[in-house]
C-alpha cells in the first residue's frame, strides 16, 4: 500500500559537533518521504520556492517519490538553522526560521491523493493537519501525526482535534509531558500518554533521542532502543526518518498487529540511526538492503530476551518476622 | 551463593516533589542488600554510628542480611540530604553531606568474608575498592563496581586500576563519557564504554535513569528497558536497587553467560523501579515474589519481539537510475 505524506520540504544549516553545511536538502517531508519511500511508495504534498535546485529534483525523484504533489510558489524555500550542543546532540538551539514559501503552504489534494490508504500528517500548523484530514476521500486506514511545542503551546484545542482524529501520535518526551501537564498535572511520561490514548488514537510514539523510542497503546508497551551510532554528525531528521520507517513498514506489511507495530519502530529506529550518521540526507540516500538488514537484525538483538516459562516465578528469599 | 557488599550505611533527608523525608534510612550497601537479600544471601560490610536506630537494625535483620560486617564507631551515622527537581526527576542537587563516621571506614574483612565468591563494591573511594579487592582470598567470581564524578574527577588512575581488576563496571551515562572523553575525546557512549572494556572488564552497564540501562560486553549489547513508574515518589537508591536485583540474580542462579546477564539487568530494572515508587527503602521492604514476578513478566513483554527469519531480508526499492 502507499502513503501520502504532507508536510516541509526544507533548506537547513546546520552546525553540530562534527561539523556545519549551509543550505542542505532538508524538511520533515522529505525525510520522511527518503526513509519510507525505501519500504512503499510516498506520495509528497509540499510546497518549495523557485530556488529549489534540480539536483535536489532529481535525488527525490531518484527515490521514486512521486511529486506531483510538490507545488513552486513564487519566492524562496523554506529556511531553518540551528547548532546543536557538543556534550548532549539531543539539545539543540535554533538560530534562524524563514518561513518564505511555506507561509502559503495550504494543500489541496488531487483525487489520488485523497484515496490513500496511509497518511503521515508530519509537524505543520494542526490547523492545516484538519485541513487535510477533512480533505480526505474517506477515512484513511491509518493516520499518523507529529508536532512540536510550538503548537503545544499556541494551538492547544486544534492540536486535540487532531489528536482526536488519528490512530498514532508520535511526540518526544517533553512534548508528550507539555500536552499532558495541565490535565495529568505530573511529570510521569506514562501518564501524560496515557491522557493522550483517552483522546481517541490507539498509540502514542514517545521518542526519547538517542535511548530510543517507547510505544503506548491502551493495553501494552513496547520499548525499541536506538542503535548505538558511533559518531552522530547532525541529528536533524531523525524523527522524520524514523516515522518515514515506521509508517513505511506498516504500509508495506498491512501488518497492524501489536508485533506489527513493534517491528515498525525497530525499523523506524534503523532508518533514524542511519539518518544521523551524515549531514543531510546524505547517508539515508545511499543506504542499501543490506546494510538496513544488517542493523535491523543487530537492533532485534539489543533485545533479544527469554522471558520466564508460563509457571515460572522469581527465586525469593521471604523476611523473618521477629518476637 | 552469596554476595559481599562494600558501601555505605546512611541517613538521607531528600525533598522530591512528592514530598520531603528526614533522616530515613538510605545508603549504597543498604540499597543493595535488601535488594539483593531477596535472591540470595548478603554479607554487608559498612559503618554506623551510635546514633544508629534499633529499628533499623532490626529492618535489615528481617531481610535475613548478614550483619557481622556492619561497624559501630562513636560519633554520628553518615548523612546525606538532596532535592529532587520538577521537570526531570533523573536531576538532582546535593544539599549536604556529612560523612561522620564513614571518614573512618576502613573495612576489615573476616576471613569469611574474604572468601565470598560475588561482590560488589559500592559508590566509595576507589583507593578502598582497591584495598577490599586486596584482601580477597582469591579472585571472587565476579566483582562489580559501582562510582560517581567525584572519583572519576579527583582519583582517575585510581579508579581506572580498580576498573582493570573488576568484571562489571555500573555508571551512568554522564560518568562514563566523562570517564572516556580525555582518551576517546568523544560525546558517544558506545566508544567511552567500549574504552572501558578495553580496560579489563566484561561488561560496561550504563545507566539512564528512567529510560532503562544498556550493557554492553565487547561483541554484544543488551537495552533493558526501565519499567514506566506512573509515579516517582523518591529516585534516591534506584542504582544501588539495581545492582541489588542483578547481582542477585547472578549469585542466586550461577548463570554468567549472556542471557543470564540479559536477565540480572532486567531483574535489577524491577527492583531498581519498585526502590522508586516510595521514600527510602519503604517499597523494597513491603515487596513481595508475586508482584516481583508480575513486574519481571511486564518488563520482559516490553521487549518481546519476533526479528527477522535467519534468511529473510528487509523489502526494499532500490533508487533509479537516471540518464
Amino acid at each position: 500500500m502507499s502513503i501520502l505524506v504532507v508536510g516541509s520540504v526544507a533548506y537547513d544549516s546546520v552546525i553540530t559537533p562534527a561539523g556545519r553545511r549551509e543550505d542542505s536538502l532538508g524538511g520533515s517531508a522529505t525525510y520522511f518521504s527518503i526513509s519510507g519511500g525505501r519500504f512503499a511508495q510516498v506520495h509528497m504534498v509540499a510546497v518549495v520556492g523557485e530556488d529549489f535546485r534540480e539536483d535536489h529534483v532529481t535525488l527525490l525523484r531518484h527515490h521514486q517519490l512521486d511529486l506531483s504533489g510538490l507545488t513552486t510558489l513564487p519566492g524562496k524555500t523554506f529556511r531553518w538553522s540551528a547548532e546543536y550542543h557538543m556534550d548532549n546532540v539531543n539539545s539543540r538551539t535554533t538560530l534562524d526560521t524563514q518561513l518564505n514559501v511555506f507561509v502559503d503552504f495550504k494543500p489541496e489534494l488531487s483525487s489520488d491523493q485523497r484515496r490513500q490508504p496511509y497518511l503521515f500528517l508530519a509537524n505543520i500548523d494542526p490547523e492545516l493537519q484538519l485541513n487535510v484530514l477533512e480533505q480526505m476521500e474517506e477515512r484513511p486506514k491509518l493516520v499518523a501525526i507529529d508536532t512540536m511545542n510550538l503548537w503545544i503551546e499556541s494551538k492547544p484545542e486544534a492540536l486535540a482535534e487532531v489528536i482526536k482524529r488519528v490512530d498514532v501520535v508520535f511526540m518526544d518526551e517533553n512534548e508528550v509531558r507539555m500536552f499532558a501537564a495541565p490535565h495529568t498535572g505530573s511529570a510521569s511520561v506514562m501518564k501524560a500518554a496515557h491522557y493522550l490514548l483517552d483522546l481517541g488514537p490507539r498509540m502514542a510514539v514517545v521518542k526519547r533521542g538517542d535511548h530510543g523510542v517507547v510505544q503506548f497503546t491502551r493495553d501494552s508497551v513496547f520499548a525499541a532502543p536506538a542503535f548505538p551510532v558511533e559518531s552522530v554528525k547532525d541529528p536533524t531528521g531523525a524523527g522524520d526518518s524514523f516515522a518515514g520507517g515506521f509508517m513505511g513498514y506498516l504500509a508495506y506489511s498491512n501488518d497492524l498487529s501489536d508485533q506489527g507495530f513493534r517491528r515498525a519502530s525497530v525499523l523506524g529506529s534503523v532508518m533514524g540511526s542511519f539518518a544521523v550518521e551524515d549531514f543531510s540526507v546524505d547517508r539515508l540516500h545511499t543506504l542499501n538492503r543490506a546494510e538496513a538488514t544488517a542493523r535491523f537484525r543487530a537492533l532485534s538483538d539489543m533485545i533479544r530476551f527469554n522471558p520466564l516459562e508460563e509457571t515460572e516465578v522469581l527465586a525469593w528469599r521471604e523476611g523473618v518476622i521477629f518476637g
